[in-house]
């Protein structure tokens, strides 16, 4: 058994996909839940995702081997500085963002901090809540792990083995290159949608419009049904190389705008085949997640 | 029988799926077909969508009650002037704007112009050619028709019936509110995504990039897939609504990145989940298509 006791805070669709996941590998004896939404506990429960509830992230922690972060972001503070840890125990994390995951750790945890492994399974949905959880979520899926100097290795081990009895393939990065990589291809990418979905939904005639969209538009704006909290915290911890990203991708546009302003149809029709090769370059082999 | 001779110009997904699906709803006894590429020409013989193939658009549409255009609309000049059609015989066309063709059409058909029925099946895919054509594309999908004040009903009406016949849903409007509607539903959304991708295939690091780029990435730039002749055609023709739809959503986020430029918690999590919600009325009525 890999784990005795571990616990999740906050069992949404992440931390709720981990706990199924590692129940199903057999690899913890206990799993306890903690969060905000007492129906989505119960569900959490009835599921089988959790074995207990308790009342509070400290409670859940207390005598935990393992303990996932799975809340928004935000939270992370609070919650890190109410737990008082056994020494082996160790805490790692489910958040989008790492460089100000890491600087909260910090603060919040001390000389506690290389008890922390900090990571971030990318995967995910539009859908959020533990009745989206499956423990299937993260199977072949990247979990970019960014551990810390302090970090020992059996702890950041620990870590990896729990991440791969969920099936997923493990990569580690410094926080720095962490959110510079994730800004551009998934932090940009949601903005993006939700400035369409929220271009289209402010008009008059919003209904009409998209009674009139294609499986095109559909796709294009799954992301904008996000979980508005956790992606108002992403956006906020990682502006610098989200505007740096928005900027770059502004100019992009500029430049395609004056092509096709100035109806030059060898440089529209390039651009087009450039990016359509790329993309078959990528579902080729590269897309890997 | 509906009709006896249907020419199809241009059999690729949309004009292969047309032909498959008159033939599954037995509404015309003999589809005969041209197109550029012979391989593909080829193929749609031998998936059934056609039973003949002609050397040309004017050899195809001889003796034809109805003619499907179903090429890039910039080839439509060419193949209108080229054919001579009798008197009983409509044509009608699958291309994403209604302007420009019904400017093309005018032009190159003069006083036979009520014979053209202009359309837009609002269906499609990243996937183009007749491999992945499908008499099942427009089931329960919208069929735009822009008629024309010269056409007589009846050439309306057995244009209505051919796309029925698919399982189409069928809708009236004027070329110009057609135009307005597509750029913001499909016209901005297919530049937008070619431009992401175009701005993460011109780093050194975009293989990595893309290495982490989860489903959201993947959905969201499916539509850059998309035919870069035919689209190269559509951003041309349709320019001036489309340059309104970019300069529109370049407000957008360049609102939205003075709210994370602000780190404006509130205002982003109401904007995330206002778009959020929006998204979540469509899906749960209004994305009819």
């Amino acid at each position: 058994m890999l784990f005795e006791r571990v616990a999740i805070i906050g069992v949404g669709l992440i931390g709720g996909s981990f706990a199924l996941a590692l129940k199903q590998a057999r690899a913890c004896a206990h799993v306890v839940g903690a969060g905000r939404n007492p129906g989505n506990m119960n569900l959490a429960l009835q599921r089988g995702a959790i074995d207990s509830i308790a009342p509070d992230p400290a409670a859940a922690a207390r005598g935990a081997d393992l303990v996932l972060l799975a809340t928004p972001v935000s939270h992370y503070p609070k919650i890190l500085s109410s737990m008082s840890l056994h020494s082996k125990a160790i805490v790692t994390d489910a958040g989008s963002t790492k460089r100000d995951v890491v600087a909260a750790a910090r603060n919040a945890m001390k000389e506690k901090i290389a008890q922390f492994v900090p990571g971030h399974p990318i995967a995910g949905a539009e859908k959020s809540g533990v009745a989206a959880a499956t423990p299937e979520l993260f199977r072949n899926r990247r979990v970019v792990l960014t551990p810390l100097p302090e970090n020992p290795a059996a702890a950041v081990s620990k870590v990896e083995q729990a991440w791969e009895s969920c099936g997923a393939r493990i990569t580690k990065m410094n926080p720095d290159e962490h959110d510079a990589v994730l800004a551009a291809v998934s932090h940009l990418p949601h903005v993006l949608a939700f400035a369409l979905v929220h271009d289209v939904a402010a008009r008059a005639n919003a209904a009409q419009l998209v009674s009139y969209a294609a499986g095109g538009f559909r796709d294009f704006t799954r992301i904008a049904s996000s979980h508005p909290e956790m992606w108002r915290d992403i956006c906020i911890a990682n502006r610098d190389r989200l505007l740096e990203e928005i900027d770059r991708y502004s100019k992009n546009l500029g430049s395609i705008r004056k092509i096709i302003e100035a109806a030059d149809s060898a440089a529209l029709e390039k651009l087009f085949s450039d990016a359509r090769a790329a993309r078959q370059r990528w579902l080729d082999g590269e897309f890997e997640s």
